[in-house]
Formats: structure tokens, sequence, C-alpha cells
């Protein structure tokens, strides 16, 4: 690297992104763009709607073996009809997701009736935002995958640091990202069953993975549409499926 | 880049915009300036005044396939007889309408009739002059249009990060700004219809878009005066709409 | 620009006008110049006290065709018998009129009598001096001329960013402040009529403004002795006025 | 400038006076000496304890003819008894000012009697002190002369930004404080009388004025030790003592 | 270390660790990062989840003979079927514990029953998170090692500074990490004992302390899964086991 | 001065008195220690308990022939039967003494006695630490010396801005301390009446204040043991000592 | 000192210790740090427990002849049955003693019994934790030792700035730790009684003080297991154990 070329740009934006709630002379929040950075070194973690409900797979990245996998939490029960997982700060997200489950118990009490996954959307997302406003206070470096079932139809949201959220049919957040979303981009349709989604899902994680996919690192939930009710996969139910993974792309191609 | 040119300027300006309620020596409010920036980046939204009614057409900046383009939101309801569409920052965005829903209900109770559209575009410009005077906030990095029929009369809002708001007969914001405003000098008149508007509209959008101009990119709504109900445009009004730009520029010129 | 020159003098500047309420070693605060060079480049407002009451006449500054000319506002009623103009960050100007409004309203409900100008001076003033003392908060980067009818006596103030007014008999502020004082200075007198005064006002313009000089751009307002009730000029009237400017001169003369 | 010899200093001096509370290594509150510069740069204002009273006499300082100049006040009555006059940032003048008006008034009303010069000094620079100790505030950028005639004996007192006071025989603050104290000095004395005194006031002033010495710029006021009632001269009386000051100077030499 | 080369990559990084609560442009929170280093010069501290209950078994580094050793706590009851140890700054461990503590009475005292260790370590979790949010605040330099009998079952909890928890079935946390961990990923098991798991932990410390290894640096406590009391290993025990420390390995071999 | 050697140590020494609240690296608080430059550089001061009470001896540093000299305190009556002097900011002096004048009020009201001389010196006391360790205040640039006759004995006080304090028999501070320090060292002893240790004091006075010392400038006072009540000398007293001044050296000789 | 050598380290420690509430990249707190050197540069501070009850023994550093030296205090009683000592600032020490007697006071007021040494101790450690954790504040520059009789056994403790303690059989803290240490290693023992550590204590300060050793520099206190009662040792006391300092080697030699 060349010193004189470098030293003037290197201080121009030193500035900028040191202060939390300031736009750069180019118009950004640098702050929130290094929360998105930590996003991507996340786990990669994958939903999807199904034509019978909801999918997550996500990958633990349990890597010591003294850890209990099965006590890791990648994917979170909000309500019973509202399941999430996240990529990034797993301390940041435990504060969204604790919120939420409040939020979602509160709304029963006074209402009735099951919460809108919107609703839960909106207000993680305001809580957000304001973190990427306000002073003394830093972006939560975490995005949250929302899904649930309003009314029969599956509904999956992504909200990212900035507040910012999108409905999406299928995708992926974390690590795995780029390559998951053009497998995703191939080979998910809204026709898919859940049980041929969890197979694309662990497809794309062994991929992501290579010689670390391992059973005890994966999460695995679904709401189906008629039940309506979060459940997580067996570990049973993970390996047979992770042993029969390669059908999925032939039915792909027909 | 010589170094020793620009080292002084760029250390002179470095103070001024980083601390957020500061003027430049030269009277300027930089990270305002910045946040407009931010605007200008934006996906393009077009708000008009027609003659029987607004009209409010915009680019939902949808790439990936797998978002479900019906749920993105460009365009919000704010009370029956009023409406607003942004550009920027959409979680900022997502905070003033919020603000504005809660204001227009508020009155609806307390007065037993509809709000005032100048009244929703100065709550919202107070909150925003807020963000650029005192200390621990930034700005707020959204232009907003807001648009209302009151008494029979349409009437059409541009705020930007300053709080500063100006009553205009048709204008646009975000990124097809300068290409869009040219087509409005020209092309826009007062006794355009809404049905014209849109028309009108979508053929500065596909300007503006090019190659990537796709229906489901599109959010367009409109109130009339006559019902004074925001109503959000059909995918099937958008398509048959866009098969047929092409007239507009024909009666314009008698 | 020589840099050895320049560097020391640069960086001994840069702390002080950086932190909002300190001194710099002169004994300035450079914030609030700052703040004032914001005034010296806003659109031109004039204000005078004639023989037979106030008058105001702004340029409002709307270049874009879109812009509706009429629902631009740089000159605002505060009570029946006292109004304002202003230069500089208009959304800074909203607020503090907005507050001159209120407590004239308190005022007349208190005391059941109409408020007397400087009254609302002072408050204003009082607000604008907090915020250039307090941290957390930047000056005010407006000047408004406000001017009411007590007792039968036209009264007419300048307030500055400091917080410093200063009672005029004719004044003017923003972009053509020194080509218009000059021309104040040379043919305003205490026995020009509103009528007289206005023609005066539009000829001042019209040298500042060239050929950018338009109809539309004008706002002017008044308030007679007699009546003491704020009233804005017609469109007609201005264009009548404008028609006739020549005029005024030779009156002078004489 | 030679850079080598004065960058250390300069770089020492930045850190101490940019935050306001702190103490520079050689003892000194750098924000409060700047605050003091700020007051000799504001026009001169005189004050002296005269042998049947107090007097008061300042420049006005009214450059621009379209100003009011008997609405400029640069002289204020705090209680019937006790004025004020002073040097510096008029708008932090009258934040004190007034507090000190109100607390005149809500003695009397609580104590049944007027209140002494002394208490009013003291409420005074206890909130001066305050602004050079706590953070977030800058000091009162004013110096303030404070003359009452408390038991029939004229107390006149000088604070500065520190918020340190002294009593004065006659004392002078602001550009011109150098000349006149000279001449104070050596004219001066405590058998002087109001009439004679407002002589000596006024040829100081012509003498740091010079040319642009004018009766309109002139402020003057006086407190009898008879009567006790706070005082302005009227025009008419400053015209007739201009007119008459070179006779003081021939009293004096006897 | 050569000059020109390091220079670049120092300066940048200096800003983003400076201020607690903000991201690097690589997505770290180095702040954090470096509390965590804190962590990992601490003493060595060990728990594991065994056949028949916990153990936890610390170095408390009493290096002064002066001190009393008894009286230096590394292991502390949080509640009767509940304990924990830590590694980093002991006082800031304090302050966790004792609100663990208190916690774990209010649970008891509100449900009349024991407190889950998992709410434990959630709330312990929650103000380490915050403490990484939130301006004004530093993290909390400690790891801490929760552990509990819940329903027969042993729970092991590693919190880091980041606020972010995992369930082990045994580690190490202080100095002796890399070594410890090396140790345990050979030799433990769950079907190892209380009993065989302390003889496995003191010839742990042993090899990390080397010569310095003594009895009196060794605080060891226990919780059986049946009787689910916290309970604290004597020092004649902690001496006849040590005593004896070399006929684990055999056993691990068979 | 030489570039290379000196800007490293002063680099190094920047950060550490610009932050109020911090330590340097050799564990000094720069910032407290620039305050008691402030105070050595403050006028003399001196206070001794003698045989028969306790004596305040000042220089009222009045160098202005037009300030009212008796109006200058620099000796203050706390409560009947204390007393203080200060050396350095003299509006930070007076922010104290006012406190200790309302808390022996309190004191005399609650308890219908005479509050204790250490009590007010702790109170001062406790209030200048804070200064010194919370954020947002500079420490006070004042040192005082309080002195009162508890139960018959004389009693006296030093405190520094610190807020640490010691017991004297007798001590001076401000600009003459080394030179007085030395004198009192030789010639002070606890069996001078207060007679003669107002003579030495005048004596240390005209010694440190050379062809400035004058009568004007002086402030005494003193309390006697078996009166108990505060009395400020003379002025007559103060020229006839003064006068006198040669004796006390003979006396002491003996 | 070699400038290229030595300037990077410089910079890159000089963010680190400047900001309060952070780590160094090596995971220290060097604000803490730092005010362990201010204890570092304290007076000398001894305190043991012996087999009869606690002692402590101090020097008072009383330098200047004038200074009363019975009226400095380095011991203090917080209880009856508990006394302190500490080592560098003592306005900060004098903060937390107070808080500790009053601590004691509302114990023995609301339980009827005395207070637990460690109960005192603890408390002080917590406000010590918080001032090394929230911004705005410093740690506090002082280490205490307590000591106290609890149901007839001597407890000792030494807190340190971070808020960390141990029990010790005998510590020292203060200038002459690294001597003091190193004797009483080789020379104390449990079955010392008050009189033979006193006379230990005295011959450790005559080592560390040498020519400066002075009975009037010695405070010392004792409470007996017995009497639980806090006692200071006379001024004849330390006289004639002074003389006498002799023994005590040649009974430790037995």
């Amino acid at each position: 690297m060349v010193k004189g070329e470098n030293m003037q740009p290197m201080h121009q934006m030193m500035g900028y992104d040191r202060a939390i709630t300031m736009f750069s002379p180019d118009g950004r929040l640098l702050q929130v763009e290094y929360a998105k950075k930590t996003v991507r070194q996340g786990s990669t973690a994958i939903a999807m709607a199904c034509s019978d409900g909801l999918l997550f797979v996500t990958d633990k990245r349990v890597i010591d073996s003294l850890v209990v996998p099965e006590a890791v939490e990648k994917i979170w029960q909000i309500d019973e009809h509202i399941g999430a997982t996240a990529s990034g700060i797993l301390s940041d997200a435990r504060v969204l997701i604790e919120r939420a489950q409040l939020k979602a118990q509160q709304h029963t009490i006074t209402y009735d009736g099951p919460i809108d996954t919107l609703t839960i959307v909106k207000d993680i997302c305001d809580l957000k935002q304001v973190c990427t406003q306000s002073g003394g206070l830093r972006p939560f470096g975490v995005s949250i995958l929302i899904g649930g079932i309003d009314d029969h139809i599956p509904k999956l949201y992504e909200t990212d640091p900035t507040g910012i959220f999108f409905q999406y049919r299928a995708t992926v957040i974390g690590k795995g990202e780029v390559e998951v979303e053009e497998i995703l981009h191939k080979e998910y349709n809204e026709s898919l069953t859940i049980e041929e989604g969890f197979k694309l899902s662990l497809k794309d994680l062994r991929k992501v993975l290579g010689d670390n996919f391992k059973i005890e690192r994966i999460d695995a939930a679904y709401i189906t549409t008629n039940e309506k009710k979060f459940k997580k996969f067996s570990k049973e139910k993970i390996e047979r499926t992770a042993a029969n993974i390669k059908d999925i792309k032939e039915k792909k191609k027909k």
C-alpha cells in the first residue's frame, strides 16, 4: 500500500463512522453498514414459505464438541404460530426476540386472538430504527427472519439492522448468503412442500459448510398452514432427511 | 490527487459535518445536506394534483425475485383522504408515517371530522426540524410527499430532511428526480386527469428505469376529489396502462 | 494556496467553532456568526413603518414552476395586529412563529387584550439566546422581522440569531440586504404611506432579483394604524403596483 | 510567522480553551478570559457615584440611521432605586437583567421593602459563576454595571463574566475602557454632582467616539440620593449638556 | 517495527475501539473483544457436568502468603442448587453474582419454588448485552460459568462479555483455557463422577500452574443431582484428592 | 526550544488534563493540579491561631483607586464564631462561603447551638471532592482558610481544590505563600497574642508587597477565645499597627 | 529518547486511557491502573490481625511543622468495632469512609446489632466498581484497609480502586509497600500480640521513613478481640514503643 495515496481518503472517512447517528458526505449511515457486515459474518439461516407452511433451517455453528448442541437455539418460537431465526450478534437477537415474545403474549391477553406476524415485524423494526438515529446507542448487529401463519397464509419477513424489512417467499442471511441465494433462485418455487424445502435447505447448508456439515449443527423448525403450531424437527428427522438430500434436484429438473 | 493541495480543505471541512447541530463557516448545516443526498439515492417517487384528484406513482425497487412484490409498500394511506410516498431511508419514513397515521386518528376522534393535509405536513416537519437542531439525534434521511383532498381540493406537499415543505402541483423525489422533473415541466398541466397523469408517470418511470422497468416494481395510488378515498391501483390496471403509455404525448401536443 | 502559511491559523480556528457554546480566543461566538451567514443567504425580506401602518414585502424565491406559489408563505400573521417575515432556515422560522402565535393566543385569553409587539419579540429572543449558550443545541439559523400596531403606533423589530433585537423604521434581511439597505437609506422616510412604501419595496426587489423578478415570487402584507388588522395584498394589487413602480422616485425628489 | 517556533505552543493551547470547564496548565480558565474580550469589544458604558446620586452614561452604538435610536436601551431599570448598564453580548445582558428585575419584584412583594443593590449583584454573579463551572454552558459574555441607592448611599458595582464583582466609585467598561479610565482617574472625585459627572462622561465619550459622537448614540440615566428614583435624561438635556462640556475641566483644575 | 508500514492501520483502528458502542468497518465490536482478552488473562476456572452432579474447580491465584486463602472466593453460591465461577475482573463478577443471588431469592419468594438455571443465565446476559450497546458504559470484563441442577439434570452455561451464552458439558475459562480445553476434549466424558471429574480438574490445574500449584490456591465446589445442594470441598478433601490425581488417567485409558 | 525533544511529552500530556475526571499515567489528576496553580496566583491570605484567639490578615489586592476598598471583602464571617479567607477565583470562593453560611444558620436553628468548625470544613470539602470526580464540572479554583472557636479553642483549617484539608497553627496561601511560610516557621509560635500575630502578619505582607503595600489593601479580622465573636479590625487599628511593625522582631529574639 | 521508535506506541496508547470506561486492546482498564499508581504514591499504611485483636499503624506524612499533627487523621473509626486506614487521595477516602460510617449507623438502628466487617467492605467496593464502569466518573484514587472484630475474630480487608478486595492477615499500602511487605513476610506471624505487632510496624515505618521518622507523623489504633472497641494509641504510648522497637527482632528469632 502506498502511503501518500491512501492517507487522505482514510482520514476523510474516519470521522463519519465514528459518530453513530451521522451521515457521511455521500449520504450513508456507515455504522449501520458496518453492522450489516456483522450479519454477513453470522452463521447461515434459511427460511421459506412452502405450499403447506413455513420452514426455518439454520446452521448453529457449534464447533466445540463440549457444547451441548441441543441446547443451542438458532430458531425461536415467538408465538404459537410465529417463529424466527437470526444471523449476527446473538445477544442482540435475544433482546429483540424476547421483546417480540412479550409483545405477542400481551396481544393474546388484550385481544384474545393471535397477533399478526407483520405487527411483530414492525415492532422489532421500530426499535432497530431508533438505534440508528439516537445518540448513545449502536445499531443492532443482527438480521432477523420472522415467519408466521396469518389466516392460513404463510408470511415471511427479513429485517435488517436499519430497521427496514421486506416480505420474502424464501431468503437466506449470514455467511452462506451469496451461495444459498443463488441456489434458491434456481431451485425454489412456491409449490415446494415443507418436506421438499427442508431437503433443499439441507443441500444448501451442506454446500456452504462442506466438511463441517454435521447433523448436530442443524436447527430446523416448521409451522404448517393447517395446524399453525411452531414445531422443531427432531434430530432423527434431520438425519433421515440429510441422508436423502440428493432426491430434490431430480424433482426440480422435471 | 495531489496531497498538498487537498489536505487543508479536507481538514477544514472535517469538523463541521461531524457535529450534528452545527453550522459550517459558510452557514450550512452539512449533516442535513448529506441526508438530502440519501434522499436523492432513494427510489423514484412521483405525485401530482390532477383535475379529478391526487395521484402517487412510485418505483418499489424490488430487485430480488424472491421478495413478495405486492407486500412492498412505497405508498401509504395516512387517513381515508390522505396518502404519502417517500424516498430515502425507508425505516425513517415508517417512523414518520406511523406518527402521521396516529395524529390523523386522534384528530378524527377528537374533532369528529377529517384532519387537514397541512396539519399532518406541519407535524411531520416539526419533528424533522427538531432532529436538525438538537444534539444526540441525526436528521431524518427521507423526503416525504403527502397529498390529501381538503374540501374537494387536492393538496400536495413535499417535505425535505430540514423540515421545510412546499406545496406542489406535481413533483418527484429520489434517483429519477432530475429526469422526471424535466418531463413534468414539459408535459404536466393541471387539466390532466388521474388517468392521464398515471400514463405520464409510468412513461417517466420507464425512462428512468430503462430495462429494469417491470410492472412488479410499480406501486400506484389515487384519491379522487369526489370520493375522497385513498385507493391503490390494481396490478391489472397498472399492466393495462403501461401497455398504453404512448398515447399521452400526442394529447399534450395539441 | 501555500501550505506552511495557512496550516496554523486553520488548525487554530478549527477548535472554536466546532463546540457550540464556546468563545474563540478573540471573544467571538463563531457558531452564531455562521448562523448569521445562513440568514444572509436567505431570500430578501423588507419591512417598514409607514405613516399609516406597517408593511412587509418579501421574495418567496419560488423557482420551480410546479410549486404552488400562493401556498408559499414568507409573511405570517402572529396576532390580529402583529405580523412577521423571516430570512434563513424556514423550518427554524416556523418553530419560532408557531411559538409566537401560541404566546399571543395565551395572552389574549389571559388578559383579554392584545399582546404588545415587544413582548413577542423578547420571547422569541429569549429562546434564541438559550440556543447560543446551552450545549446540545445549535443557534436558530434565521432572522425574523416582527411588526405590530401597539396603541396606534407601528412598531417594527429585527431579531438576529444571537437573540439581539433592534427597533427599526425600515429594514431588510437576506440576500438583498446590502443593495436594499442602500436604497432605503436614500429613499425611505417616515412620511411614506403604505402605498408608497409598497412601490419602493417592489422597486427594491426588482433591482435585487433582476430578470428573476416575477409577481408570483412576491408575498406582501400590511397592517394599518387605524384598522390594526393584518392583511395580505392580493395578487392583483401586487400586479397593479408593480406596473407602476417608477412613480415613487419622482415624488421623493421633491 | 515561522512554523517550527509556533507549532508547539499553539497545539499546547488548543486543548484547554475548547473544553469549557477546564483549567489550563498555568491555572487559567481560558473560556472566561475570551468572554472578557467580548466585553472589551462592546460599546462603552460609564457609571459613577456622585455627591447627589448615581449616574449611568453609555454609547448605544446605533450606526444605522434606520434604527429607532430611542428604542435602543443600554441602561435598564431593575427596581425603582436600582439601574444597570452593560457591555458585551446584549442578549446575554437581557437574560441577566430580566432575572434581576424579577428578583427585585419578588423581594418587594415578600418583604414589603426595597431590595439591597448588593443582593441583586450577588444573584447575578451566582448565575455567572455557575456558567464558568458546569459543562454544557458557556460563560456569559457580558459585564454589567449595577448601581442603586441603599439608605441614601449610592452603591455602584461592576460584575465580570467570572462572576466576580467589585464596588467602584466610578468605572467604565467596553471599548473605551482604557481611555476613559485614564480620564476618570484624573478628573473624577466624589464631590462631583450628577450634573458635573454627566458633563465629564459626555466629554469622555466624545473623546472615545471622535467623529462618531452623536446625541442619538447616548443613553443616560441617574438616581438621586434624595428621590431614589431611576430616571432617564431627556434628549434635550443630553443636547444641552453636550454643548456645554468644556466647562468641567476648568472647575477640576481649581 | 517499520514506521511507514504500520502507521496507517494503526490510525485506522484507533477510532473504532475508543467509542464503546460502535462497529468497526469490518463489523466487529472491538471493546467487547478487548474485554474478552481480560477474561483470557484471568485465573483458570473449570466446570463440568458429571454423571452424579455438577463440579466447579478453580485457581484462586493467591500469591501473597499474607492473604487469608480461605477467604478468597472464586466459586459462589447463587441459590441452594446453583453455583457459579468466573474469570476476568472480579469486581465485575461480584456485581453480576450479587444480582443473580437477589434474582434467585426474589423468585423463591414469589413462586415458592427453585429458579431455573437458564433464567439466571439469561438475566445476567441481558445486563451484559446492554453494556455493549448503550453509551456511557463499558462491557463487563468477565466470563461467568453458571451451573445448577434443574429437575435432577445438571445444567452448565458459559456467558461471555457480549452477553452470549452456551450450554456446555464441560468447559474452562481464563489463562489455562487452551491447555485445559485440550485435556477436557481427550479425557472428559459424561460418565465421569464428580469424584473423577475433580481428579481430572486438579490434574489440569497442576499442569497449568506447574510449580505454582498449591492446595491453598484451589477453590472447588459441587452440587449432586440427588441432594441439589451447593457444597464446597474441604481443604482436607482437596489435599487427599490432589495426592491421588495420577489414578484418573489410567481409568480413562480403559 | 528544540522541536524534536519536546514534541513527544507535549502530546503525551495533552490527553490527560483535558478530560476532567481522569488520572494521568503517573497517577495524577492534572486538572486539580492546575486549579492549585490558580490558588498560588491569588492574593496572599494569612491566618493563625493565637494564645487569645484567631487571626486573619489578607491582601485585598485593590489596585484601581476607583474601587471602594472598604467594600472589598477577602475575609468573611461564616457564623458568629467562625470566619474564613480565600485565595484563587473569588467567585468560586463566594459559592462555597455562602454555602457554609447557610449550613451554619441551619445548624443553629436545628440544634440551638453553634456549629463545629470542622463540620463546616468537611461540608465544603465534600463539595470540592465531587467536583474532582464527576464529569461536567471543573474543580473549584480556590483554597479556603476556615477558622473558628470551638469550646474556647481556636481551630484553623486549610482546604485545597482537591477537597483535602489540614488543621494548622498558622498558615498562608496565595502569591506570598513561599515567602510568608518561611517567616512563619521562624517567627510564629503559639504564645503569640492576636496583637503580636497581627504585627507579624503585616510585616509579612509588607515584605511580599514591597512598594505596593498600602493600608487600603489590608483586610484583617479576629475572633477572641473569650468573646467568640468575629470582628474586623478598623482601618485606624490597621494603620496604627502598621506604623509599629518593627517591634515584633525584637520581642521574638528574646 | 529516540523519536521514531516511540511515536507509535505513544499514539497507540493515547486513546485507551483517555476514555474512562474503556478497555485497551490488551484487555486492561488503564484509568484504573493509573489510579493504583496514585495509591502507591500515598503515605504508608499498615494493618494486621494479631492474636489479641487488630492493629492499624500509619505514617501521617505531616511535613509542615505548622500543621497540628494530632488533628491529622489517617485512621478512622467506622463503627465501635471497625476501623480503617487509607493510602491515595485523602478526599476520596473521606467520601468512602463517611459512607461506611453512615452504613454502619443505619445497620445498628435497623437490626439492633453490629454490622459485619465484610458488609462494609462490599458496600465500599460496589461504589468503587461503579466508578470504573460508568461514564462521567473517574475511579476512586484510594485503597482502603478495613478491619473489624466479628464474633471475636479479627477480620482485615484491603480494597483497591477496581473494587476488588482480599482478606489479609497483615498488609501494607502506599509508598512503603514493597519494603514493608518484605519485612512482614519475614517477621509477621499470627501469634503476634497487638503490642508486638505495634513494635514491628514502627520498625517498618522507621525503615521506610529513615530520617523523616518522627513520633508526630505516626497515627496508630487497635481493636482488641475482647473489648471490640476501636481505640487510638496515645502519643505517649507511641513514644514509649518507638523507643523500644529493637526488642521485637530478638523475640522473633527465638
